[in-house]
């Protein structure tokens, strides 16, 4: 069967949180003690209910204990959101996801259970990496040392093979896909010619990595 | 020479973005209207002032102009955002980077000629797919139906080799990477056992990559 999840805190992370779960299928309970929050998204979920998040009653009677996930969004009100998790918490619902304000709250959220994730500062962090190279759209760190990177192929890599680049004898770079507009060319050969507008798509150690996409 | 960037309002996303910046060695420029939050960044970066990102006289006078980029990071008042980047366009910065509120908010930066972010509506869309799939930790598109996804390795699959498993021949899937706590493992042979807690690093097709990340 499918999870039930609920979010606590309209806000903008909440409201898109429930607006991709409804687009993936997902029937959600939205919850928040702001009337016209609950209103604005009435067209969007299933079920959207105005309740305090720390009237425990409330949320019983809302038969929250029965989800699977509940995810309390609700910013800058950080005794709300503490108690809520609590509430939450000892209400026995399996998993509860807490978005915290920052690292002390992140704390305390740990203790009483919760998942803890920090919208803003990943996305401040990811934003980061992006300002500092032009070229780089997406990363995943496989170790602090390797990562798999998704760049912009830099100008003078035009028209230039893989090979030519020396990309795997001389920097130890698996370049895993080129993404050419619709197309993807996935393990391309060491023959292949880099066409304006490629992006890359590489493993390799952080360093060597940095050589190649910030190439100009 | 060094990228100049300065972010305008020390908002949990803002003060990421610095300190992630300092960190990366950049010098950055913090402004917030706020003495508080100006204050409480001073031991991060560089520079911190106090002033009114709606002030054009006080964004002329620090100089502005010559950035390479600034941030508008201003979240609840969508009138200093706007006003920011429209005097931040006018005063010739070369990229300005604005932070929406919403679709509507996100359009007008856009026509100003700012380059839009939506940090919060981003993070709400990663944390759905991940809610929706316990499993899935991270993911790069490749193109609408190819994607690379980084997940935990299914219980069912843990003491079997990639080749048992099938995972090239009938799922036609390539696990690009496996990390196994500090360690990582890129490339793996057929022969390859999967430990508990492995996490695999793989490029296909999403329907595929689906059929392996959610085998329970
Ligand atoms: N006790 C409460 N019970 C239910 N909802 C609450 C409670 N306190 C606050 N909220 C709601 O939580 C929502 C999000 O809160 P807030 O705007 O402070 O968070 P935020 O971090 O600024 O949000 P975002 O960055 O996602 O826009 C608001 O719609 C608010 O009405
Ligand atoms: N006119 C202005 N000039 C300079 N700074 C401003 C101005 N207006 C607001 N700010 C600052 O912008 C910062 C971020 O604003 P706000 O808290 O509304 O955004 P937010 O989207 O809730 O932030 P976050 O989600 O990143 O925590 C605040 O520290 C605020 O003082
Ligand atoms: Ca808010
Ligand atoms: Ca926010
Ligand atoms: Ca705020
Ligand atoms: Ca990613």
């Amino acid at each position: 069967m499918k999870k039930q999840i609920a979010v606590i805190g309209l806000g903008r992370f909440g409201i898109s949180l429930i607006e991709e779960l409804t687009l993936l299928g997902y029937d959600v309970l939205a919850i928040d003690n702001d009337s016209e929050k609950v209103n604005s998204v009435v067209n969007t979920c299933t079920h959207a209910v105005q309740a305090d998040a720390m009237d425990e009653q409330a949320l019983k009677s809302l038969g929250i204990r029965n989800f699977d996930v509940v995810v309390v969004s609700i910013g800058e009100d950080v005794q709300a959101n503490i108690l809520a998790a609590i509430i939450l918490q000892e209400l026995g619902v399996k998993k509860v996801v807490a978005k915290a304000k920052n690292n002390l709250h992140g704390k305390v959220l740990e203790k009483i259970g919760a998942t803890v994730i920090f919208p803003e500062r990943d996305m401040g962090k990811r934003l980061a990496r992006m300002l500092v190279s032009q070229n780089i759209m997406d990363h995943i760190e496989l170790s602090p040392h390797y990562s798999i990177m998704e760049f912009r192929a830099p100008e003078i890599y035009i028209g230039k093979t893989l090979d030519q680049l020396g990309v795997r004898k001389m920097m130890g770079i698996t370049i895993l896909a080129i993404k050419r507009g619709e197309q993807i060319i996935v393990a391309p050969r060491a023959a292949q010619v880099i066409d304006r507008g490629d992006v890359l798509v590489a493993v390799g150690k952080n360093a060597d990595l940095k050589k190649l996409y910030d190439m100009e």
